[in-house]
Parts: C-alpha cells; sequence; structure tokens
C-alpha cells in the first residue's frame, strides 16, 4: 500500500509551526525520502518515522527549503553506525557540497552514499514492486518532480478453483501469469475462472517546485496522488509566476488536466497563517484536494 | 547586562527533545549567536530570540552538531530583506561551503556576509561595550572557543558630592577617566570622593567542543561563567579522551583551575536521557554548577 507522510509543508522560511519541504513515501516496509528541509530529522523523530528504513533519497532542487536537513541526516546515520546504502537521487551540484562538508569534518561515512545525478526524464529507480521516475518541472533552477508508481501485480490464484479444474500447482506461475489452462481433456479454461485480478497499480506523484507548466500534467497523467505546491493564492498569481511558483488554482488545474485521483497542497507562503482558503480555490477547479498538514499520512488511491 | 541564552545542548544526534549546539550571547540589546546547529533558526522562533539583531556570528568549528544550521540562517535573512551587514567568524573551509551552497541556489544575498577566518589566539571584535576573543581548545579537528568580556566601564560621578567640591561639569571626563580634582584653593580631592566605582567588567568564555586541555583554564582565566562540554560522565573517561571530548569532572576541573565564577556544562551524548548525574559528579569538583537547559538564559556574573 503506497502512502505519502508530510513532514514539512512550508515554503522557504520555517514559521507558523510549519517546517520546510520533506516526505516520506512509503511502500509496506520500505521508505523513500523526497525533499530534505532543515530540521527533517527532528520531524522524523516527532513523527515516529523509522529513518534506517529509508534506502532511497531524492531531492527536487538545491534551494535550501528542500535539502538543508540532507548532510544532518546523511552524518547521522554515520553516528548510529549504518552499513546499509543510500541511494541519493540529487542536482548534479550537490555532490561537491556534500564532498566539501565531509572533508572539512575530516569525516568519512561508514556506509556507501551511492549519488546519481538527475537528468533527463527517466526511470530512476526500478525493482519488482515499485518504479520511480523524474520529470522536468519549471523552477527558477533545475528542478524535477518524482513519480512513484506500483508495477502491476500478477493475478491471484483462486485455489479452490484451479483445484476443481485439475491445475497442476506447477502451473501456478502460468495462471498468474494470465495464461488459460488446458486440462487433461484438452479443454480450455479461461484465465479469469481460476484467477482474480490483482489491485490495480497506484501512483503518487510529487510535482515539487514549479510555475504553472501544463505539460507536468502529461507526465504525471492518471496518478491517484498528486502533491502540487500552492505557494501563493490565485489573487497572488504574477507574484507566484514571477518567483516560479504556482497558485492553488493553478494546481488544480494541473490536477485536472492529469486526470488525478486526488490532490494534495502544499510548500505555503509565510504570509499565510491560515491555510482553508487553499483548499477552497482549488476546489474550484478540482474538488477532491486537501491542504497536505505535517504529520498526516495520506493513502494513494 | 551580559547573559546567555541556551538553543541547544546535545551532541551530536539531535534527540530527547534536545537540539545540537546553538547560543546567543547578549549585551543590551545585541545578540552574538556562537554556533548554530541543525535547527538553530527555529529554535530562535520558539524561545523568541530577534535574529534581526544579530550582527555577529562565531562558529568554532566544521562538524556539523555546530554549523549546520547556518545556512539556512543565512538564507532566511535574505528572504526578510535584511540589508544590515553579518560578521561570521569561522574555521576557514566554511566559506568555500558556503559559496558552493549560494551558487548551487544561483542565489545572491540582499546584505553583507563578512566572513572572518579564525586562526591564531586573539581579538575578533571589539568595540567600547565589549571585545571577542577566541582560543584553540583540543578537538580532533581545528576548534576554537570564544571569551566575551565587557570593556572597563567609566566610573560615575556622584553629582552631590561634586557640586559641593566646586568640580565644574568640564571636568566630568577626568573624573570618570579616575583623576582627582584640585581645588581653586589648591586643594586635592580624591576620584573615590567624587565618583563611584563601575561594575566590573563581565566576562563569558564558550569552550567549545574539547577534551580536558589545561591551558583552557589560562585562556578563560576569572570568567565570570564558563560554558564546558560534558558529553560523557566519568566513568567513560577512556571513550571521551578518545573522541576528543570531555567529562562533567574534567569540565568542572578546568572551571576550578580557571577560577571561574560559575560553570555551565553541555553538549550531553545521546546515551544520557536524565542529565542529574552531570550536575552532582562535577559539583564534587567545583559547586556553583548547572546543567544548561535549553531555552533558559544565564545571566554572566
Amino acid at each position: 500500500m503506497l502512502a505519502v507522510t508530510i513532514l514539512g509543508n512550508n515554503s522557504a522560511l520555517p514559521m507558523h509551526e510549519r517546517h520546510p519541504t520533506a516526505q516520506v513515501v512509503t511502500d509496506g516496509e520500505r521508505l523513500f525520502l523526497v525533499d530534505c528541509g532543515e530540521g527533517t530529522q527532528i520531524q522524523m523523530i516527532r513523527y515516529k518515522i523509522r529513518r534506517s528504513r529509508i534506502g532511497h533519497i531524492f531531492i527536487s532542487h538545491l534551494h535550501g527549503d528542500h535539502y538543508y536537513g540532507l548532510i544532518g541526516l546523511l552524518n547521522s546515520y554515520n553516528l548510529t553506525g549504518r552499513t546499509e546504502p543510500i541511494h541519493l537521487y540529487a542536482p548534479p551540484p550537490l555532490q561537491a557540497i556534500l564532498d566539501l562538508q565531509m572533508a572539512a569534518a575530516e569525516s568519512r561515512l561508514c556506509y556507501p552514499l551511492v549519488f546519481h545525478a538527475l537528468g533527463e526524464d527517466g526511470i530512476l529507480f526500478e525493482d519488482t514492486r515499485i518504479t520511480v521516475r523524474c520529470f522536468r518541472v519549471r523552477h527558477s533552477i533545475p528542478c524535477w518532480g518524482f513519480l512513484f508508481r506500483e508495477q502491476p501485480r500478477p493475478r491471484k490464484v483462486r485455489p479452490e478453483a484451479a483445484s476443481a479444474a485439475g491445475v497442476p500447482s506447477s502451473f501456478f506461475p502460468q495462471l498468474k501469469a494470465g495464461e488459460d489452462f488446458i486440462d487433461a481433456q484438452g479443454r480450455r479454461i479461461a484465465n479469469e475462472q481460476l484467477t482474480a485480478a490483482p489491485p490495480v497499480p497506484k501512483a503518487y506523484a510529487y510535482c515539487a517546485d514549479t510555475s504553472f507548466h501544463e505539460p507536468i500534467a502529461e507526465s504525471v497523467r492518471g496518478s491517484d496522488l498528486i502533491y502540487h505546491e500552492a505557494t501563493y493564492l490565485d489573487d497572488q498569481w504574477e507574484k507566484a509566476h514571477a518567483r516560479h511558483h504556482s497558485t492553488a488554482l493553478q494546481a488544480a488545474r494541473i490536477a485536472r488536466l492529469a486526470g488525478a485521483g486526488r490532490l494534495i497542497l502544499g510548500h505555503f507562503s509565510n504570509k499565510y497563517e491560515a491555510l482553508d482558503d487553499f483548499r477552497e480555490e482549488a476546489a474550484t477547479e478540482f474538488p477532491d484536494v486537501e491542504v497536505c498538514r505535517e504529520g498526516v499520512t495520506y493513502l494513494v488511491g
């Protein structure tokens, strides 16, 4: 079951008890960290995130509110004696920054840190359960969104039906793959009679910091849950545009264009203490929308 | 009135609701920041520190728990449109780290950041009210302590005594400087009869991260308040030594050797949740000792 836990929902300055951007995408026991603003490791303690389960970290861009907490987290892994590798997917200049900080501390990591430089849109990570893709968004510096998509699961064998039809268990892999069964008398038994459909794969899209940019809708088409920034309300759309950010209404437009299942909004400007207007404004364009709250876990699909 | 407010009292990992090292030294309306672990700006909000009043920042060494919060703070000054300069006193390699982070964000500060590389022991800053000196301590990487000392104040003219002796107000500057007065009849009137002694200048010593190192006592001799790290209790003195840290007992020895007025302890290892033993152990060697608590302001002298 894919889900995302919000550790920070504010834009640049920490304020109004809100923290800079960080999210944890969970796929069962595995955790993926998406962005890592200052104080993320403290937020992880507060919300009981088991940071040792994080193996992959994705950094969207190199504005400080999205990565200043990373070096502290990497250092803490060192102090707790981590041995499992961390795979870090990030804009290329981050590697030199981390190297310089490690050198200044005369420190070496006691676990492998594998740096994957972000570049062209495409698959960053893939295994039997999930794929993670990156896609470019439009911000003042190079910036990427991330799309987490479950892999299609095999069909589920219905044991009683299979037994009644005389299917040997050695044929179950083919059943799970969708093949029909031909019995000893040569009769074809349709796969659908012997198996149940697996859950539909779910997808979560993190759209990072971006101005309104229609191609994003294509990149995240059909996602069950989309996170889109909404730094401002739409009466500030000119300011949003000038600063390469979006409004709540624009975020909702992307969700509608993408045919999303649900939308969560974040990265709110400090000028807003109350956030209810963000939901209301976005709902005029895309009804299934929420303001994302720190410490809350949103199920995907 | 010199005072110090503790924003973080823990060693490397944030834990037990304790944060990494940061302190604010206050001299009236002026604030000096000493070290700046991750989350310092959030701690400033929590404890209502007016960060705009900080003009000078001192970083003791480049282990992350002493500076990872700095770049976020500098960035926040940018976002709030600061124009006043920040003077940063820090180990030389920090400049390249900050430059690289600013370049990655394609960002420029809107205020002057004046970098002062730490080196030989000596005066870093001096004006009519205060001097700040640095002194080397003994840690695994280059590390400095800081000594804040009030300047001697002029003597205070006692207006009634001065008037009775016929001292013209034009002579008051000499009185404040300690000169005797010769009246019209040629009689010498002792300065002590015409003035009151000013408050004795106070001194606060921040001893940073260090193993037990007797020369520190000489560097901070006579300080009214000393902060000394106490990462471990003394039954762990071998570990403390191996890791270039001190025990509570060793901190107390430095305070006693220095003839300090009072001692506060900090930088506690995560292995300790309760801290009462630190005070008790140190008090066997130096009675006027406290465990420093986050959010608490300690008056100097």
